[in-house]
């Protein structure tokens, strides 16, 4: 067929000797085509290589039913947890998914945030990078009233509303935790970053340690990228410290789980020597021996509020203004890294 | 500013009093535009909800500069190496990368392929769900002259290159290694499906199997969906077993982790009483104890090699068509899990 001239709904419609109408609905998925009429339509569309106009739809119904989402890495349990929530909510309301990376690069998180805008996505759900410090580039979305959304790593916006765990108290519990099991001397391992959730993290560690009259020494927080291979590095600097800690938060399990197999390989024993707890739960905290102690972080469920808050403003439900936070609840799951005297 | 009413190129040239080609040129982010104008143009775009017009676009150059890629599930380490495999080339060539997820399910991969057509991708890179039994959802992709390729779960195609390891060749390994160890009677773990991987693997434990003049039986082969929790239920089926195993080679990592903590729960010493060899080598074959032996895949570079594929050809390189497959290499790492006789 003739590569340059695109296929039109008119094409579809002659051909099966249906009304317009029908196939444009058809296309869009729209309930009241039955699922046999769709499927010859989709069919024969296929074979012709139709493809919906964007543009010109755009201009009718300013609606493509698909939404965006700019997530920092793609590399961890949780974010794939999230986003089998967020597909959840999406695919049952009947919009699409498409998905960039910011690769946790505030620069990069511009150009996926251009290329969304450039999808004409009908809204955008957003989990920040590392080291983004404005959030203008989510302006242009804003003025063109396309919701955006942020879910865990959050910033304060009047028009965005935010899902997300109550960073601070979680992490108050597990610091509070390792203090009862008679911790005095404990580490504090987060991002090199001023992103709300490893702030919170810190303030929640900061408030537990004062309630309990033990000082906060800033010797004792370790700040990387939370990798595996920083979890290595940490080891490395915490049997450096002229008096070893008897306790250990991090910030992510990863992370944890690679200090503590380091610490182990020079014959620190845990939790005797050091109780640890980590955050996010992943599977890997049941595998590592003694089991790792950590924050459960409702990443399903975190994606499926993110995404029915957006798609319920979208189909005219409440405006996204109204509300400002959604707090969802974690909990601390208590395993043998910490538990000195069971 | 009005909502209805999309701001031109023209707009922009005129507000910054620069010609409209330059602008344009910058918003293909062309090098021969200086990064200062660019910013300049870039701010303004978005200061004035400027969206790229790929409509229009298209049918002047056929280009959207973005790449699509449907993979069948975000929650593998191995996906997110490959993930930033394909980033970083197309980042450094200028391209913009979408994702969907077809979470293992041919009708969503349907989907998916429809909304990445309609969203008018330069070129799709795809790795098959678990049960797509056809991949005429793509014909409409070749008809436009669209480059498609696909990458680990793959199927013959005339115009579609194929970039994966030797499955059968690093199951052969796998079981000729625990053969090797003594092991005479072993379990493969695999998936029910027909994708190429998992048969490619089952061959090649078939063919280990035969070299060594050990018989084929059916009743050691167990089909499940190669997750966490199937690893549970495997360890279950393997104690029932009238005559329990002395070696398991499982399709996965994940899944033999699972299966290997259950099976030291009831006991069962790995690797004097059952040698382990997973497929992989995700971090967490490092964490298990005994550390997991497996096949180390090349994601990072599967990722890389797909992409600069389709690129280059959409820069003008060599056809598709010309190649059918790519295949890179993968080894066997041997760790405690399956090591009898050290």
């Amino acid at each position: 067929m003739d590569k340059g001239k695109d296929v039109t709904i008119y094409d579809l419609a002659e051909k099966l000797n249906i009304s317009v109408a029908t196939v444009s609905r058809a296309l869009k998925d729209d309930p009241v085509v039955s699922k046999k009429t769709k499927k010859k339509i989709f069919e024969l569309a296929e074979e012709m290589g139709y493809r919906s106009n964007n543009f010109a739809r755009n201009l009718r119904t300013q609606r493509t039913n698909t939404i965006g989402a700019i997530l920092p890495r793609l590399n961890s349990y949780f974010m794939s947890t999230v986003i089998a929530g967020i597909e959840h909510v999406a695919n049952s309301q009947g919009y699409n998914l498409i998905i960039s990376q910011s690769s946790e690069s505030g620069e990069k998180e511009q150009q996926c945030a251009r290329t969304m805008f450039n999808n004409r996505v009908d809204g955008l759900l957003v989990s920040l990078a590392y080291d983004t410090d404005t959030i203008r580039h989510f302006d242009s979305f804003l003025k063109k009233d396309i919701p955006v959304l942020f879910f865990d790593r959050c910033a304060e916006h009047d028009q965005i509303t935010s899902v997300l765990i109550d960073n601070r108290k979680a992490a108050y519990e597990a610091t509070k935790h390792l203090i009862a099991q008679g911790c005095r001397r404990i580490v504090h391992i987060t991002a090199h970053t001023s992103r709300n959730v490893y702030t919170e993290r810190l303030a929640g560690y900061r408030q537990a340690l004062e309630e309990n009259q033990l000082p906060f020494d800033g010797s004792l927080i370790i700040r990387n990228n939370l990798s595996q291979e920083a979890g290595y590095e940490a080891a490395k600097d915490i049997l450096a410290m002229p008096r070893l800690p008897d306790g250990v938060f991090v910030a992510n399990d990863n992370c944890a789980v690679s200090c503590m197999l380091a610490l182990k390989k020079q014959g620190v024993s845990i939790p005797a020597d050091m109780a640890f707890v980590g955050f996010n739960n992943d599977p890997v905290s049941m595998v590592i021996e003694p089991n790792l102690t950590t924050i459960n972080y409702p990443g399903y469920e975190m994606g499926e509020v993110a995404a029915r808050y957006l798609i319920s403003h979208l189909m005219g439900g409440a405006p996204m203004t109204a509300t400002n936070t959604v707090l969802l609840r974690s909990e601390l799951i208590i395993r043998d890294s910490s538990l000195r005297n069971p």
